[in-house]
């Protein structure tokens, strides 16, 4: 793609490095954004500036917040004795959007990837153990993702957290509403069959 | 997602309007965008902000450029007298990949689209017609894609170019190269038997 002019292929560039962009998305980005309005490309690169300025940590869950103590956590009405562990922010909107959980979160911005040399280290790991202690958790729910990376965090964490004396759990595995079981994996069916209840 | 921050939900909302971005993936660009170094999200913002204040029309082809005149329509190599017409500036950029055209070219930025409410005066015929006419090209060559509207589009302007004397040409349609005819859609395989050729 030499024949694009520099500032065009400079954005290209910029583009790939965002999740899921190859070169052919991220051409087909850049030429969206030339032809844009001036005032609605000046918009994107200003709230992409202001995301990176004004979010930052809740002091208490972790999650992205533009406050000291974000919305979550600030609510007095929810259960401040059950804890839900997620791997990333987007899990806990994913959760609040489910409606199911009433308690308060804690993310951990990362997981258990010995392959990628993500270790207990990398998870705020101890800021975890005291919020279960100093806000006496009676449930922590271990929401990491179903994935072996996942199961291998919840399972450290279960052990981490085992000696503090709450109850500790994890989301149900089984089949998604509206599965078709043709095209289902063979160890979700079995999880599903498993964990089969009464009707 | 009403769990996420204001600036988040900002970004989310921008980056949505860019083609084939619906509220999952821009929320996952995001995200990704809140975890990038300080430094490379504000990279991306100039970038964007520099494509726009930068790029502009070629004043003879109508591609993008940072120059008066595109470094196609400069380069003097190049064969004045043959003409080949594009929808959309990335068209040039594919055929240039390909070496195969060493003329000229002329970017209609459209297609003629009824449906869509663009007619004949959306393109830009007259500079076209003036181009065709002062420059003496000897071929033109309708680049359009071999779409319903790219078909209307260059029939339209075979019709308009015919009077002025230049040979009108277009690109064959067949088999794209390493195609497996088994998947083949029929009208391909049709257009590549009506226009077979000896071996």
């Amino acid at each position: 793609m030499n024949s694009y002019p520099g500032s065009l292929q400079g954005l290209v560039e910029h583009l790939m490095k965002l999740p899921g962009v190859g070169r052919k998305t991220a051409s087909r980005l850049a030429f969206h954004i030339v032809r844009m309005p001036g005032e609605q490309a000046e918009d994107l690169a200003a709230a992409i500036i202001e995301v990176k300025s004004r979010l930052a940590l809740c002091s208490f869950c972790q999650n992205l917040t533009e406050y000291e103590l974000c919305p979550i956590c600030s609510d007095t009405s929810r259960d401040s004795h059950k804890l839900c562990v997620v791997e990333y922010p987007a899990d806990v909107a994913a959760i609040e959007n489910s409606g199911a959980f009433k308690g308060r979160y804690f993310v951990l911005h990362g997981i258990l990837a010995p392959m990628q040399g993500l270790g207990p280290d990398d998870l705020r790991l101890e800021k975890l153990r005291q919020i279960v202690v100093n806000e006496k958790i009676s449930e922590v729910v271990l929401a990491t993702n179903p994935t072996v990376e996942g199961n291998t965090t919840a399972l450290f964490l279960s052990r981490f957290l085992r000696p503090l004396g709450a109850h500790i759990s994890r989301p149900a595995c089984g089949l998604p509403v509206g599965a078709d079981l043709e095209y289902m994996d063979s160890v979700t069916i079995r999880k599903s069959l498993d964990g089969r209840g009464p009707l």
